[in-house]
């Protein structure tokens, strides 16, 4: 009986840490990198609405020239910016990703060429992101920060 | 006999799994607080070995206008960058710092006063750094990227 008791302790104090490992680990890291995917398509396609699906609900980015903004500033702001700022071509390479339970890092580089009041601007950095995974599973970007190698 | 090798089973598979949890967390976080104070009198002090022991010896630093860089190239970089750029005042104000077994992260913002070329700059941004438990429980700065805030 006491160690009945024991074992269920045991039990309950295991599943009470991050669940992730071994198999599920290559899964997860498919999710996030099909994450940055849609985040190229969605910024190349100016579409602010399937961008902004991509952050959790509490997510906060850091862009360089601003303070750091939610979700609610990045609403107010990004759509704009994404008209303003059309991009012909994003590529996002992460070359880092690290699965830490219910939370990720990723980080890597990206391209982008983007229209900046009428001249193509080729941008060229570096990033790091932290993955939320929510309640249903699908992975969301919680913090994000990024800026130029040059 | 079953029961005892499920048992064992489940227990090693508990001690496979990150380690920290509840009280511990306190002390983690105060240990990575008190790593950000060291950051800050190493850099005050242009002293670039005590700032350069902050990092994981495979920790990889992300500042702006370079590529991503390993410890092997801040070794070479960091003493003169030190010399050339002197720090009269740095302030690093960690707001958010989150323990994730054997790794953190930490985001916060940032204010220096740099002497450059003969000029005081006044510096004003944010980052966000990973930081990685060592085998003697020590942490240490593992990935770090930065960016103004102007």
């Amino acid at each position: 009986m006491y160690r009945n008791v024991f074992f269920a302790l045991v039990l309950s104090m295991s599943c009470a840490l991050p669940m992730s490992a071994g198999a599920d680990e290559a899964d997860d890291k498919a999710a996030i990198a099909a994450v940055w995917d849609s985040y190229e398509t969605a910024r190349m396609a100016g579409d602010a609405d399937a961008w902004l699906a991509l952050w959790d609900e509490e997510g906060v980015q850091m862009p360089p020239g601003m303070p750091a903004r939610g979700k609610d500033v990045m609403i107010g702001g990004v759509p704009k910016a994404f008209t303003a700022m059309p991009a012909s071509a994003m590529e996002i390479v992460p070359v880092e990703t690290v699965i830490l339970g219910d939370m990720a890092f990723s980080r890597g580089t990206y391209l982008a060429a983007l229209t900046v009041k009428g001249n193509e601007v080729n941008v060229d950095g570096k990033f790091m992101t932290i993955f939320r995974r929510q309640p249903d599973g699908a992975w969301k970007i919680y913090r994000d920060i990024f800026n130029s190698n040059k």
